[in-house]
């Protein structure tokens, strides 16, 4: 199909999913050989699923990770216990498959392709292990701090919506059955805790969390960083683009993009945890029947990850105390949706196996 | 090794895990390349297998499931929404490997051995789709109904035992890195309940839930059994073997022990749901140190398996609303396991990265 240019033909060519297609999927599970639903989430996985491709035969088995990296203007704020440098650093331990999300990806057979979406450094890519495999996306180097101004100018935040839709569409027609999201970018917990407020209406106390580790005074610290943040901004909640191109970031904004893509295309998409989310949260204002077509991987230890998922009404597969980001959570539970999907195809009936109903 | 004969040289042969490998992983766990411990409970999971193994290289590749059928006296009083015959059906159907644990091992990787611990009928192994590979150890054909007397004599228990104890142990020399216990038996969250509210001193309305799927009417009949069959029977808390005769069953008797194997053999083994933890309470009463070799694969729908891990003080790495039974949250949780040890394994450190420490 034709590519969508804008955001509003993307968020036009999003339906709702089919209900008769989940309803036809429950009635296949009341019929495999075992108690009533006795595999419980596992069932709901698969019928969403089910419904998203309009199928009685769902597959996820070719699965891929797009890890979005970005900077964050806010990181010189002293909000993060890690030096903004890392946010490279880390895409070229990813380039050289050294990361968490590289030895997750590797356990549940999922490609991993890592996106600069807008670090600050030009990576070499031609000297660096790994190098080539960068999707090089800039949409430009770091953002500017929030606690001055927008992180972005709107047609930023458009551009980096649609540099994700694009990524993701191109897996999609590659035949890529599920895209996980990830991210990467010192100081986007401190990002998305300001989106995750704007949106959900959340306070500080409820949104704001330790991130990488910080102790009660630098948490503090930070609280007021993004209080500041929303008071000089003034995010309009209902306006998706107005809350990412205020708050940033690049890659969240990258992230959104992918869940729309999800959504467009008919696929699932699985989001990690606490940026990801808002990246959901983003893509949820532009364009609310997003959700049918999103599984939350994980629930994350950053406290706000809650508060996020009850706005989008979502249910996370696993609850691991995992705060890492980079996709992990939502690796490891495209393997369960796998595993969900396998038991909905392979188990027999009652009648298959002989079995006599309860 | 020259295996044990009796049940007290399995014990004096358990041994608590090692603290000072503990120790060591940890301090590995520090060095990889993500914030401290930012992946929660997949960095515990690793170092307790580390610990098991006494190694910084865990593995749990290769990965059995034993199912372990019986039939109870007990589902003669109408405790259960299935009749009893379907124990053997599902019997035949594992062996046709149609049903959830296959479809689940086959997902995670894992191998499927079904043991007739002492199903009623005597299935014919070679006229049955798969027969030959039901390993038939039975103790006898069924249990007696507790509501009337113990549901088998203590010779029965310390065989049915033993029987699992040989059973993992046999895996565990042919190199099975980890077991999965599962179960089937119609009628047996009744003797589970019973066993959970003698071991743990939990009350009728804490430990007995619906199990297959009983109604209200159902339940109330099913509490009023089991409070019966501990009347009639008085059963020692403190004497495992006691309890595990009087309240049955035969597979449960063989899970306790595959768990006091993985104690012997210093190998992990996943426990599943309600039946299998029932089954770790009887081996956790006759050997406290199983629990340091045993992982909760996921917390069961079934109100009462919360006590009975409480009991254990073991955490359960699903929560899917789960409760078929079978091994299907173990297999799952084995995956989980193994993904732990991919990262503990696999992702580089800091040093190695060359990433700045925070």
């Amino acid at each position: 199909m034709n590519r969508p240019e804008f955001i509003e033909e993307i968020i036009e060519g999003i339906k709702p999913v089919n209900q008769a297609w989940m309803e036809k999927a429950r009635k296949r599970t009341a019929q495999l050989v075992m108690p009533y639903r006795a595999l419980g989430r596992l069932h709901d996985i698969a019928e969403k699923i089910c419904a998203i491709q309009r199928t009685l035969e769902p597959v996820v088995d070719i699965k891929g990770v797009l890890v979005m990296a970005a900077d964050h203007g806010v990181a010189t704020e002293g909000i993060s216990v890690f030096p903004q440098e890392v946010t490279a650093s880390m895409v070229t331990t990813f380039l050289a498959n050294g990361a968490g999300i590289n030895a997750m990806a590797r356990h549940v057979d999922a490609q991993v392709w890592v996106v600069d979406m807008g670090i600050i450094p030009d990576l070499d890519i031609n000297s660096i292990k790994g190098g080539r495999r960068l999707k090089v996306k800039k949409v430009g180097n770091g953002t500017a701090s929030f606690t001055g101004g927008p992180a972005m100018d709107r047609s930023q935040a458009k551009k980096a919506i649609l540099t994700g839709f694009n990524l993701a569409g191109s897996l999609f027609e590659d035949g890529i059955q599920a895209v996980c999201t990830g991210d990467m970018g010192i100081g986007n917990t401190t990002s998305s805790s300001a989106i995750g407020m704007a949106i959900t209406g959340a306070d500080a106390d409820e949104m704001v969390g330790a991130g990488t580790g910080l102790d009660n005074s630098g948490l503090q610290h930070k609280k007021e960083v993004i209080l500041k943040g929303l008071k000089v901004n003034e995010p309009e909640p209902a306006d998706g683009l107005d809350v990412l191109s205020k708050l940033g970031g690049f890659e969240i904004g990258g992230i959104a993009g992918v869940v729309l893509a999800g959504a467009y295309y008919s696929r699932p998409v699985i989001i990690d945890g606490f940026i990801s989310t808002a990246g959901a949260l983003i893509a949820h204002t532009l364009c609310p029947a997003v959700t049918d077509y999103l599984f939350a991987g994980h629930q994350s230890e950053e406290p706000g990850h809650k508060q996020m998922l009850k706005h989008l009404d979502l249910k996370p597969i696993l609850d691991l105390g995992m705060r890492l980001g980079e996709g992990t959570g939502a690796a490891l539970a495209a393997s369960v949706m796998q595993a969900a999907v396998k038991v909905f195809n392979d188990v027999m009936t009652f009648d298959e196996a002989g079995v006599v109903k309860g």
